[in-house]
């Protein structure tokens, strides 16, 4: 049996991840961090009619009030940030989904898990698939070295390309060996048929009604196309990688950035 | 039995062509139209061992020797525009395939057919498909109105988007309601992601080794897509046009330009 | 600006469909049959906050209480039938979204709306992707004959093909030079790989967690393939064929069977 | 510079490799074995006008004639077997890419490599892009169970499913954790719609003219999918897995069996 603190319960990925773990056999929350609340049971809020776990707002508390083995936190990298270092003190293993630390936080927090032979994880994306699907563009790009990605979302997305598609290109890089893509010579007649360019490659970005969240990577080579596509339907395609990094942390000896770097 | 003139046997379609015809029960390939080989047979040429089938330089002297139901043209515009209008005079069907004939040139062979009741067809592709989808295409954009298209060619191909896009956005123009798609604040953070933009729909070109000819227009509504898709891997696919050709001119009474307006 | 009564307020498509009435600015909700809450106005009920719209449980009594140009009935087909005829008597065009109608029921709806030249539809699928994916697979199929299925849909379905997939084969079939498929000699090392038969076609049901409700048609001949393909997504996706068919009623002079039919 | 001897240099695949091979900058072809035309050259051969190399029928005055380093065998398993003992024995390293070697003798052939520290490939599989979706394929089950695998060929095919689908599965099963996928109450209405079960997985086999090889691999997890697909177009797909494999045996100081365990 797993114990669970979760911080930031009441948020969009951190109320998901209350009815993972409460929903799963070997995971136990024992108790959740929230900015507000403090003293009240998960029951008292309004989504989790029967869950009676302890809320704190102060996480030296929480930490010495509760038995934990696991720390997942789903706020923000300032928050994040401090909850994982506090965590590490404390030995309980962080599983941390907030975007946004520095590389010397990064660094930093290692260096704090190292001493201690803690395992965790930070991960920006906890959807399994999507980061298989960079994990294998990664591999596939050593050797067939010609590579576009189609990426496409909802018509309400404001930036392109989206952030999956650049992360997905810099993984790529680091194995493919640098060329220009398409002929030398070839001609838009309208400009931006042929994409945005990174390092040669080429990205493409789909916004349509209808669409969520979806991203192809297609390889050509001689006579033949290697394709390794991910949809993304909702937020639940995060919980089996939250799922996945709670279990795993037991196994490592250090903090680690990056589910593909655990897969 | 149909009685067939090619002109053009030599070439890439056309021999497909000799091919086609000769190999179709109902169909008669009675002479060759070509511009060198005059009173030779196509057994003669090096593709065609067999066939006993007689080459006429003279296009006047050709339809004087042999009884034609129809004209298959794989030439160039400026020979096919000539062969068509003797054809006319001749009572001769024409199945056209050359591209680039002017509005003024259609319009004027159009009234030559008519006049004497005869069907005809000038196809700039005959891949029936290709044909299909762009007119599917032109359907659903009266009932949904935001599209994207995707077309795909090997990365040799110099000109992006290809024609085939750009034709089938002119004919989904004619009937969806004109409007700026994707979100109004969207921004490119790499230039070009969005592709090409072509009354507000979005044209997307991918250029890989392996790539032969593909497209797929996808139409997003609320809380669904539809995807209209073409693969087309080799002149093979043209044929199948060209005998649905063949045998609609006997439809017709009077000239047709363009596959979609016959199927 | 059109007047609408909505029957089924309450279920999954009806609360849909108060929704977008009342979103889209030519449409006027001005009353609801319900099988309860009669005398109640929609904002009693608790996913209607604002809407100050009358429900009735007797069909006569709401009709004679209010104006209404459109029914549009999300119920179930016992219900739908009484609601039709009576619509037709008071001159209510109607719009009716439940299947499982009998042929001998809608004939004699039917020659009713025909008998008062006014317009109405029954649609057993409201989603106007899927009715052309359905209607475009009819029509290829004239040309292309050879055709296979896939179906894919999340795993919690327990039927297999989906009622679609069958619906379209009898679509396709209509139009389609029956023939058998596959090489004759084709054998399965695997029982049903080649999935299931109806007219010399195969199709084939994908079932995996994930997935919502997919269907592509694969049309093949000569060095080219044709696919269709539908991704629904929600039930947001019905909507805009409601929406499309209280307006098309207003052209129509007989009820129609099928939105295959009226677009 | 490598110096390669190709067996087998009429056969379809062998000529693609004399084509390959003669092109690269750091190739030379040195010799070819033949079990017919010896003491000619390839240039005495139709397809290669220009090449100016010897042709042995027999393997031991070949190896004795020439220095190479590389054999590349594009045979038949009883000569291919011959073939690579013999170049074993010439510290010559095998590249193989015939199929259908008893695991006895792939052992055997292990063994004698090792003693010499001599680096080989026996490949079932050349296509670099096909030996990847199979090798993500299978480290994907590792992760997201649920899968189905839809192979797609011409219907000249016979056979069903394919070779490489089953393969796969094979793969797949090493890592994935067995279940029994699909509703357990699902029934089929029509047989066979749910496709060839193996270990609870499904394989949908479609077969239709203008196909070429096509295989796709469906991952379903909760709100997501993961889908690696190879298209395969000609032979010409084979030629970059037979090159890299030229390159790789030098790294190597043992026979592997299977370019997935070199990749």
């Amino acid at each position: 049996m797993i114990n669970i603190i979760i911080a930031g319960p009441r948020g969009k990925m951190g109320s998901e991840a209350v009815r993972m773990v409460t929903n799963e056999e070997n995971f136990r929350l024992v108790a959740c961090l929230d900015n507000k609340n403090n003293g009240k049971k998960l029951m008292d809020l309004t989504p989790f009619p029967n869950l009676d776990v302890p809320i704190f707002e102060d996480i030296d508390e929480c930490f010495d009030s509760v038995e934990a083995d696991v720390l997942v936190d789903l706020t923000i990298p300032e928050v994040g940030y401090v909850h994982t270092k506090k965590a590490i003190e404390h030995n309980i293993r962080p599983v941390i989904g907030t975007t946004g630390f520095s590389q010397e936080q990064i660094t930093e927090l290692k260096e704090l898990t190292k001493n201690k032979n803690l395992g965790g994880i930070i991960a920006p994306n906890f959807a399994i698939g999507a980061v298989l699907m960079m994990k294998f563009s990664q591999m596939a790009a050593k050797y067939m070295p010609d590579v576009e990605i189609i990426e496409k979302h909802h018509d309400n997305k404001l930036d392109a390309p989206s952030g999956t598609a650049v992360k997905t290109a810099e993984m790529i890089r680091e194995t493919r060996k640098l060329k220009s893509q398409g002929h030398p010579d070839e001609k838009e007649t309208l400009n931006g048929a042929r994409g945005a360019e990174m390092d040669g490659m080429r990205i493409h970005s789909v916004r349509l009604p209808g669409l969520v969240a979806h991203q192809e990577v297609i390889f050509g080579g001689d006579g033949q196309l290697l394709s390794i596509k991910h949809d993304s339907f909702n937020r639940a395609s995060f919980m089996d990688g939250v799922k996945f990094s709670v279990e795993k942390v037991f196994e490592l000896n250090e903090l680690v950035y990056g589910l593909e770097n655990v897969i």
